[in-house]
């Protein structure tokens, strides 16, 4: 779908839940400690499962995200790596969209929580 | 946003948690043995928060619905009421994708499980 998709470069924490004409629907699930390489998200949705604390970063940048449980927010397209930097699992839920996003390069790193 | 907007016709069950120019996320909630009248849905992604049984029905048709918490399934563009009939509460996050649905008569009632 995109370079560096994060089901290719991350299967061990990304995989497809289905997908047609207009979403990808991905799950994501972690544990405390583990981490991700660098991959790119399309505009999505992501819908927390789990309570959460991650560290996004790429190159010297970083931000720490915390998230509660049932909590819906805009992810805007970029490229990123993660860290579970909680003590709890990480378990979300993310709808990609398809179509044409913003530019990859141009999000602050993380959600926008609007 | 679209005749018959369940945040209009339910504001007792459905709130816009945010939007921008690609989605609208609403939140969803009721207890058991509330309904609601019947209203309209662009293409959805719906995500369960807790597990539900519900009953979606317009006119003579319905159909019942079982998911577990944490599911996430398309609903196509429809207009339909709904019906807790089951023993626990119902919370889902909904994902409206703005730009063109499919017909809302089109489509079968309640999710397409794919």
């Amino acid at each position: 779908m995109v370079d560096e998709d994060p089901v290719v470069t991350n299967p061990d924490h990304y995989a497809v839940l289905w997908e047609n004409d207009r979403v990808r629907v991905l799950e994501y699930f972690d544990t405390p400690g583990a981490t991700t390489t660098p991959h790119v998200h399309p505009d999505s949705v992501l819908v927390a499962l789990t309570s959460f604390r991650r560290r996004l970063f790429l190159n010297d940048e970083h931000v720490d995200v915390e998230l509660a449980a049932g909590r819906a927010v805009w992810l805007p397209a970029q490229r990123h790596a993660g860290l579970n930097i909680g003590d709890s699992d990480t378990r979300t839920i993310l709808i990609e969209l398809k179509g044409e996003s913003g530019a990859v390069e141009s999000a602050d790193l993380g959600p926008d929580f609007g």
